[in-house]
């Protein structure tokens, strides 16, 4: 029936599945049925509250026919591996930002997609957010005319909070570059129509306990003849949540009385390894779960310029910035967290309608972030070649 | 006697000259003695009022023995004849920014007050606002350790308020990167210690109405290792005065609900002629004069990211984001508007201290102005070869 929810199973019940989870209980489009981890616990937990089977590897999962459609959602090293026997077993698949992290893997497993006919979902990021959703739909009906110029920056602790080792090393999607980044190019891509030109970036690696970028900034050109420019600090002090209402990142309000809590908590952490259990703790049935949030998710303030107006995002909504007055729009109440990405995988697997964030685009986001490591190494602009329009088209570079 | 106020002539006695009338009347390190001026009503209110010498060209007020120091206030294209006459008169120099428009008057100013042995002094501009001194003195202190990165931005009307022709021919000098880049560029070269590596950029000619660059974002590198993001954009309707605590650039308190009114102003001018003219009347004598600001002028928000915290200036004061606490450091009540220039000049005068905004401090901000044009059309870096640093050390490239 076109209206059953999405039969899904998910492989990795780790933070990010844990972030997905009050989706995933109150969104009537999916259908949690089966999930795959390494961890006992964790497994057992699943049983408990979803009824589904549960298996100790991803080859197990993808022989159950009762999965339609797979959440890969373990670390960005397994992606590859994952996403590619889930589409060899036919299943659809939504795969966690980013989509990997060398090109070579995000192709092949955009190429398996493509070959085994399923569809391929990188999310959630934070391109799906309510008010950035609400920021498209305002562009795309011409509230400010032509696009000119994005600006967005967020300002947080990120690299102060528990890492595993990984986490903390380049080579293996670590930093901000990848995990950050994805989101906010995603963003910035959506708003300025997709199809980037090329990058230019510097990065910070200032902390050598912590050895691995935990900054940059970025200008990046587009086919439109738009820009953008866009900064992440992960060392900050400063948290640029106070220019969002006092709104986190995760739609909850913060304290700011809590000042500097991520760095005195790692303080008290005696070695790499009781930091990386710290990490695990917060796995499914062994680390508290995050409450429901009050408010949309946002990734820092977001500033669109274009021929006849700006919009600003918030966690509430957009602004609207006009030639002759501005108007609020606020953004639909947060019903089910993260609704957007329910709804996405349920357009593409039952109707046929594939969002923006398609495997294909979230090769192209990859490729950004690629290309700042790049551009920062080499101090020169980086042309991009794997770039998609929001609704698929590719660029004259992958047309070829 | 060294406590004697600097006996000051201006020439031109326009807008520049208006806004700091409040200095000029309130500091005791100044005494207006004379003025030089084209329009006869000019020059008689400044009789009326400061009761010294005018004079219908700059010869004749170089030739007045009782002028020690020469405020060159006229349109960016005679800065260069206006500051080699007042050099070769012997007189001490104040010059508004930018120092001039092209490279090559810039270095022949520099050159002839070398030559004179006069001070060269470039202001006012924004890096003498109270609270980026403060800044520089905190990091100066190691408030906040090793400066890593700094992120400004600031979005505003520029565009749409009243322009006479030039103002909008970037040949002449006209646009943001000029006129609002050399307030944004000196800031952040203050707070980075001064000597810039190099500039990549991108601008926006988005109102063919107004056929100049009226927005830029650039990323550029430091010597010393810090890189900075800065974005203007005056065609914006969003108005970073916002995030200022509604404080606008000359410290003013605004008033959000006049949003749009720059845009409707233009809206009712019937040609450039008549909006030429409706900028003359914003010179001395003949249009309403600016109130006493409260607050310290400001430059839109400034973020300041170092080792061990950050710094956010606001026209009240600095913030400084530490790793245990966050501390706000007011700044000094404004007593007399834009005495950090009154200061620079006298120290410089009296007392032979250099301010950091030399007529070299001033040649390198006006290449990175020059930086931004050129990577924007090239989209490649620039390299900058005329840097100095706060005290006025050269970079490799000028010591050849």
């Amino acid at each position: 029936m076109t209206s059953d929810p999405i039969r899904l199973g998910v492989v990795g019940l780790g933070r990010a599945f844990m972030l997905m989870l009050p989706t995933f209980r109150a969104d009537p489009r999916v259908a949690l049925v089966a999930a795959a981890a390494p961890r006992a616990a964790s497994r057992k937990a699943f049983e408990k509250e979803f009824g589904g089977y549960t298996y100790e590897t991803i080859e197990d999962l993808c022989a159950d026919t009762s999965v339609e459609a797979i959440y890969v959602a373990t670390p960005h090293q397994m992606h590859r591996d994952h996403v590619v026997a889930a589409a060899r077993a036919g299943k659809h698949i939504l795969v966690d930002k980013p989509l990997a992290i060398s090109l070579d893997d995000g192709t092949a497993m955009v190429k398996a997609c493509r070959d085994a006919g399923v569809h391929l979902i990188v999310g959630p990021s934070h391109s799906f957010d309510g008010p950035v959703v609400q920021a498209k739909c305002l562009i795309d009906e011409g509230a400010i005319g032509a696009v000119h110029m994005i600006n967005t920056w967020n300002f947080t602790d990120f690299l102060y909070r528990p890492r595993r080792l990984e986490e903390l090393d380049t080579k293996q999607g670590g930093g901000v570059v990848f995990s950050q980044g994805a989101h906010q190019i995603d963003i910035v891509r959506l708003l300025a129509g997709g199809r980037g030109r090329n990058v230019t970036a510097m990065t910070g690696q200032w902390d050598p306990r912590r050895p691995t970028e935990g900054a940059y900034a970025a200008l990046m050109s587009f086919e439109s003849g738009a820009f953008a420019a866009f900064t992440y600090s992960g060392y900050a002090h400063f948290d640029s949540d106070e220019w969002m209402e006092w709104i986190g990142e995760l739609g909850h309000l913060k304290d700011p009385a809590q000042y500097g809590g991520a760095r005195r908590a790692l303080a008290t952490i005696a070695s790499a390894r009781e930091e990386a259990a710290l990490k695990t703790a917060r796995t499914f049935g062994a680390g508290a779960e995050p409450s429901m949030p009050d408010h949309h998710e946002h990734f820092g303030p977001i500033i669109v310029s274009g021929d006849r107006g700006d919009l600003r995002l918030t966690p509430q909504g957009v602004h609207v910035y006009g030639d002759e007055a501005r108007t609020f729009h606020p953004a639909a109440p947060v019903d089910v967290p993260r609704s957007e990405v329910a709804k996405a995988l349920f357009d593409a697997v039952r109707c046929g309608r594939s969002p923006a964030q398609t495997g294909a685009w979230g090769l192209a986001s990859l490729e950004v972030c690629h290309a700042i490591l790049q551009s920062a190494e080499t101090g020169l602009p980086v042309n991009l070649r794997h770039q998609v329009s929001v609704t698929g088209e590719e660029g004259p570079d992958d047309r070829s």
